[in-house]
């Protein structure tokens, strides 16, 4: 794609009507398309179409004719009457549909161990063993002919992989005329398509590719608390500066992606060629510079990820109170294994009464100055730091919305702080979007604040956190 | 597509390198699909390809070919050096990029509304005032020639329409040799995307395709609790005979859908001909038979939102105790606009010396039975019904893994209780996947066994439940 010798690249297909009904958001792209970065697989069209055999086929020519060397095809593997993939991929190959004795292995062992779980946790194992028998369950069994299963950790309906030859109408001597694509074809079912591509596809696509699979390298700067537009002219003039200053030339030529999510814009330097992961470090100190407070760490953890790592290295417990976020804060905490040995908990007094209650916060303080206050917050946080018995309190209290706002305190607005022996802090936020939104910006906004007294306390800092990935393929 | 006279038909085409690298999970489709759903366009593929200008116009090109009406974009309009949209619909389009005066002012306006709300938040309005000047947001305005701006009320970044005529080198008497593509170009930042689509885009579609536009209808029944393969045998019979027992004649052939999120299955029957949503109200007491209790309503409102409208049209207050789903439960709650009035807040005792303390849980309850136990979620849900002053008291307990499980106990294993002067409940579930599966699994199944309580006591139907969905479009 960028004149480089050999790299081998991919389409992704996702199948399923609901993909384009607006029913469900398509997770399944990013995951294969994580998997492909990781081997340095460059994906160049992901395309969604629906349960139907004419439009499958025509995205795996389209994959062939664009010389794609894989075709990762998820979705549309089950046992219902709207599952067409194994059908479409069989029309598009030439081939028939069989019976495949492996992958009715594959199906028999799979029904086997899920009634063998239902025995033990005391559920009807025996419904299990009568479904392996339907008819429609043996059908995940059909495969085209020249077909390879693909076992299913954590399903019934097995994958499987194919080559999709050249064109019989294209002459062979056109562009694309004498292609072959590998078509995988895998589960729709999230964590079925984890499992497998992690585990045999992994496998089968190193087999396939081996040293051809040259990832590039890639660095992550993650902000908060600022918009692309105001932090971009910064960047790039780091970026360029550091480029031109270079005298040892150590530091490889990178293009710059943003993306926003809510409050928090990620931006990724990636070389421009494969290249050692390290060598992106010369860039760490200028993007420092250029992003000022508003970076929280380099390295695909998110904040969450961090502010529980801190935490846990410096034996400090973590309690919150969360109004406006309903919990959305815990259950960010809790998402991180190990979140048991420095959060004790929270209490969401969604309820102005529950303050009261619950936080022993001065209900003249509330009438004073309302439950969106900055004297509120703070009492919040130093009564649940108490009740919980923790070092530190967070509190979070605002106005969703879409209700409930005034020109004095617009919908929006949400009051933090932290409470800790060491430090007492408060921060006022007008936060945009909808109700969802401002929930969701206001529990990552917490742990900012968090993560800020965590910095200045020398509990953290910065260039301690360029943490790897959780995702297994990094 | 099946053999309609006149549909309209539409590509979708998102755009972003990060939506192919798994940095970043696309939601842009399914909000254009179910823009079009709702108006009765149908969507026969979506596509994604990187900020590169040839990948971009040959998606256009092919939905030209595949003979669109209409394909909608978003993503690539920012003011940073990757966004190329504008440049690659130019190109596609084979005219030049020009200041467009309409969609100057249109900039110039959001740069003066965001510093003016900068200015009344005491934030750096002027700021706001520089960067209105800065090349790279002047460059927003540059449209295609031809093109129409469209007002961005949330971003800085016009959208805009174009015609993408016939194919230059495809005669006219082939098939797509005559056909134009509307092309409709918006951001990709969500919320921008979100509401340019409900105001502005939508007028002009409704515009260009007028009385061509007819919704099919469609009927959604949520369950929860069983998995697909166990639901769909009884779906289709009572489908199948529903339409065969039919002697009016009054139910309309439909295709059937599934879709499994975590714990919940969603099925919609879909009408093969436009027709009168009301018309599907044949099927739901066949449903209700083959679903059972799994069925916990019926329309797109979700399950938290259901909760919600019944505690508050009953007057009931709940609280929640919730160790293992960490506050998922109330953030799930929070987000319906009106929880205020019958949530009282949640207490995650996420340390088990916080059940003690905060929730009044017999130690000696936590010794002899340990937290993940039915006697210890029944005193969680009391506990947190007495001290919250609530009249329902709702209880989860858990292991999320990964670690913490034992052959008695495996991991998933989640304990629910619910707590009331006229019911109390337990309930015992092993949920399956990784850590985030379980916690959101359980915040789920906590949510249900409520609802399956509300319901046995008469509180609610679900019959009373065909709620219609908060899209705005349905």
């Amino acid at each position: 794609m960028i004149g480089r010798v050999t790299t081998i690249a991919a389409h992704l297909l996702t199948v399923g009507d609901e993909l384009l009904t607006g029913d469900i958001i398509d997770t399944n792209t990013a995951e294969l398309a994580a998997f492909c970065r990781g081997l340095g697989i460059i994906v160049t069209r992901a395309v969604s179409v629906p349960d139907h055999p004419r439009e499958i086929a025509d995205a795996l020519f389209r994959a062939r004719d664009h010389r794609a060397d894989l075709c990762l095809v998820s979705g549309g593997l089950g046992p219902t009457t709207d599952d067409r993939t194994a059908e479409a991929i069989a029309a598009a190959v030439g081939v028939e549909r069989v019976l495949d004795p492996r992958a009715q292995e594959l199906v028999h062992e799979a029904f086997t161990r899920e009634a063998a779980r239902a025995d033990v946790l005391g559920l009807d194992g025996d419904r299990l063993r009568q479904l392996a028998r339907a008819p429609d369950n043996q059908d995940q069994a059909r495969l085209p002919v020249g077909a390879e299963a693909i076992p299913n950790r954590l399903g019934t309906a097995p994958g499987f992989h194919v080559a999709l030859g050249p064109s019989a109408i294209r002459p062979a001597n056109l562009p694309g005329g004498d292609h072959r694509t590998r078509i995988v074809s895998m589960p729709g079912v999230p964590a079925e398509l984890r499992a497998m591509l992690r585990g045999p596809v992994a496998t089968l696509t190193r087999q396939w590719f081996g040293a051809a699979l040259r990832p590039l390298a890639r660095r992550i700067y993650r902000t908060i608390g600022r918009g692309e537009s105001a932090l971009a002219p910064a960047v790039e003039r780091a970026v360029a500066a550091t480029l031109a200053d270079d005298a040892a030339a150590a530091a490889p030529p990178v293009t710059v992606h943003y993306r926003a999510v809510g409050p928090e814009v990620v931006i990724t330097l990636e070389t421009v060629r494969p290249a050692e992961p390290a060598a992106l470090g010369v860039f760490d100190a200028p993007m420092h510079r250029a992003l000022g407070s508003y970076l929280y760490g380099i390295g695909s953890a998110g904040l969450a990820e961090r502010v529980v790592r801190v935490l846990r290295e410096r034996g400090l417990w973590l309690a919150a109170a969360e109004a406006c976020s309903g919990g959305a804060l815990g259950e960010r905490l809790v998402a991180v294994s190990g979140a048991s040995r420095c959060f004790r908990g929270a209490i969401v007094p969604y309820d102005d009464a529950m303050k009261t209650q619950l936080l022993d916060v001065d209900p003249e303080l509330l009438r004073r100055h309302g439950a969106v206050s900055a004297e509120v917050a703070g009492a919040m946080a130093e009564g649940v730091r108490r009740c919980c018995r923790a070092d530190i309190g967070l509190a979070v209290t605002g106005i969703a919305g879409p209700g409930g706002g005034s020109p004095h305190k617009p919908v929006g607005t949400v009051e933090f702080a932290v409470d800790a022996s060491f430090a007492q802090r408060r921060l006022r936020l007008v936060l945009p979007g909808d109700r969802r939104a401002v929930q969701r910006a206001a529990a990552l906004m917490g742990l900012k604040l968090l993560w800020d007294v965590l910095l200045e306390f020398g509990h953290s800092r910065v260039f301690d956190l360029a943490l790897p990935s959780g995702s297994g393929l990094e």
